[in-house]
């Protein structure tokens, strides 16, 4: 664990501002930019789906930077990359960084992206600053963490982390009907073509840390570089069903009506009132609300919607998801009520001796970083059952995501490899 | 005008008890099962889409009912069909009962056809009475009054009654591409080969009463066999867009929303509750919701929906439409409004003098026709522009239309065919 480093009596070896000092801007600048080129769309978007020739294309790419970097590139069978760096005590496990390199159809520059090339800038900085470390340190970028192509997403790091199964994911189809082994084996191809080594899947790692952009607009409004991220909150999604009856919209009386769409607007806005809490930390949307017949003149007899509910805390996500219960138990408008839970994902708090080093970290810097909680899904969360795992956040332009006007500033990007670097230096030493 | 007949000194020329007496149950049965052969469907339902080769088959039997009838067959340019008997003043302009032939991809026996069949039985049954009009009498079936194939409906009777043109009408387009003209060309061939002679659009009517089974709950709820209509509703529809900001579900506080679901949902629960009256004679009715972009982990920056609505008062649906406006003039839930009207056809109020000689014959044969209006639109609502015009409505079970299990018990058709078979006397004497 990392309570406490083994080597905390010798505070020589990291110096945290010299690190930070070698983080170079302008590297950062031209990766971002080189990377943003592989899968680029016209409306400066990016378009690099999992396993396709552009993700590819991003892997060997991040595999060349490995010499330079005095590291050893090297892939597994879910087509992780890793990029490994010694320690001076090879017993150790590793201390590793890293996010993914495939985005969304009409993604943006950052998502994912960062997370990696913060990490690569992070080494070489390290190295820059003539740090020696005690673990060997690796960055990793994770095959399929979006999911826009094979669904689910975090694939490469649940299949590493034990999480889902290597065979059932190979199973798994896009649109097209390619199935994501025959893709995995294209990418595996051509990653041997350049001669990169195979590694094996679960390899132990010290600690894991991943800096992704916020998708929020917590960081942006609080004016913060980077925080620090305490977990990934917990998921319900539920489906409500409501039934009532088909009839004429002109010949059919107000008394004699059971109206689908009006008892789906009431009981809606019933289960969005249970749900609010003063503190704004429940996450309530009603996304899809579809209505049948769906014809301008028909009562409808029919609406199914869906419930996102996300909450840091998985007691909170049980009583509400009780209190749904209770409110979908009755008529609304007359017409009946189900409510189904689709699935469920528990809440992951990040471990306090982790956070707390980044927070020593930020002390040492001058860097104010916040504490906040993820919303969004992460490779993050299956490593957190792999070793001990924490994020950063890095503020983006009005919490935008998934969309080709994604912007994070650079110095803010900046600001939070720095806060990695002196963080990965903290735990390896 | 209809205000009083010209032979009302001479009642013996008009026994409605004799009259309705003359109405043959069974044979009134046998058409409806004879009709609904034409075009059925495995589920007992009926599919006979305007001027598809079921409908010109239906037409071609209507056509065979003449002989019997001792009536003249004709079609005119919308290939609506008309049996004409002779009145024995022929300056007159003819009394005119009927309805539509066509039906829904999924319809009934009886939307339509029941009236078109009682209008025939009516005749019949004057005749077997031994009744002698003055007016000429005629039964029409009215060409594409559903809309299913060439939208919208009410073809047949909106050309005849110069509401719309000939020339726009051929030109309307079913899903495959055929044109109403086209298809019209085909009917009317076969009509040529049947020998059934042309005839002019838009010739005078003294009077049109239409029968039609109720597509709403009231008669059947209040036990009546038949109800005397006083109108047809006007309907106004608007198309409302409410405009919010997309955001990840996880990620984004609720301070912090713009969420177009939460904003339409409430809009349109101010705007049902505006249109909430006492007496119950509003219809209001959201039927088309749809939510964008429809991902159940991302907050909907958009909704469209619809609102159907209707009242037997202009001045009414005026007042509600600047309440409308007035509601959506301020921002909900964060979020912008629009209310567009798309479309509004004002309230048609059947002539007094007409329904009160309905009322009178109703009176002479001890039936209990309570009043009502339509919700539904009916080809009488263009006739009502053409010459004094009245609809009877027959119960239907549940109020249910549109749908194979669409019935009239035989019972009620007897009664309302009967009240038309007296009307028409009394019109026509």
């Amino acid at each position: 664990m990392v309570n406490e480093p083994a080597s905390s009596n010798d505070p020589a070896a990291c110096d945290s501002p010299a690190i930070a000092a070698a983080v170079n801007p302008q590297r950062l600048a031209n990766d971002l930019a080189t990377l943003a080129m592989i899968g680029a769309r016209e409306d400066g978007g990016v378009a690099r789906l999992a396993l396709d020739d552009n993700d590819t294309r991003a892997r060997l790419w991040l595999v060349e930077q490995a010499s330079e970097l005095g590291a050893q590139a090297s892939v597994d069978a879910m087509g992780n990359v890793f990029l490994d760096l010694p320690g001076s005590d090879p017993e150790l496990a590793p201390v590793v960084t890293g996010s993914h390199l495939d985005s969304q159809p009409a993604g943006g520059k950052y998502d994912g992206a960062l997370g990696v090339l913060a990490g690569l800038e992070a080494l070489r900085a390290l190295k820059a600053a003539g740090f020696t470390p005690r673990h060997p340190l690796s960055l990793v970028s994770w095959t399929n963490e979006e999911g826009a192509r094979f669904s689910p997403g975090t694939s490469g790091s649940a299949v590493f982390c034990h999480v889902r199964s290597l065979e059932e994911t190979r199973l798994i189809q896009d649109s097209e009907g390619v199935t994501m082994g025959h893709a995995l084996d294209t990418c595996l191809a051509e990653m041997d073509a350049a001669n990169v080594p195979r590694r094996s899947l679960a390899t132990p790692m010290y600690a894991f840390i991943e800096l992704h952009i916020e998708q929020g607009p917590i960081l942006e409004r609080e004016g913060a570089s980077v925080g620090v991220v305490e977990g990934i909150q917990g998921v319900s999604w539920f489906e409500v069903t409501v039934t009532g009856t088909a009839n004429h919209a002109g010949t059919t009386p107000r008394a004699h009506r059971r109206d689908a769409f009006e008892g789906a607007c009431a009981v809606a806005t019933a289960l969005r009132e249970a749900a609010r809490d003063s503190e704004d930390r429940v996450r309530f949307t009603i996304g899809k609300f579809d209505v049948s017949p769906g014809s301008v003149n028909t009562i409808p007899d029919r609406v199914t919607f869906s419930i996102d509910l996300r909450h840091p805390e998985a007691a909170t996500l049980k009583a509400l998801e009780a209190t749904f219960n209770d409110i979908t138990q009755h008529t609304w408008a007359g017409c009946r009520v189900t409510l189904a839970a689709l699935s469920r994902i528990e809440p992951v708090a990040f471990p306090d001796a982790l956070t707390a080093q980044i927070d020593a970290a930020a002390g040492e810097l001058g860097i104010t970083a916040p504490r906040l909680v993820s919303g969004a899904f992460h490779d993050a969360i299956h490593l957190a059952n792999h070793c001990p795992t924490a994020m950063l956040f890095v503020p983006c332009h009005h919490g935008l995501s998934h969309h080709p006007d994604e912007h994070t500033e650079l110095d803010d990007a900046v600001v939070g490899t720095q806060l990695l670097a002196a963080s990965l230096a903290r735990l390896s030493r």
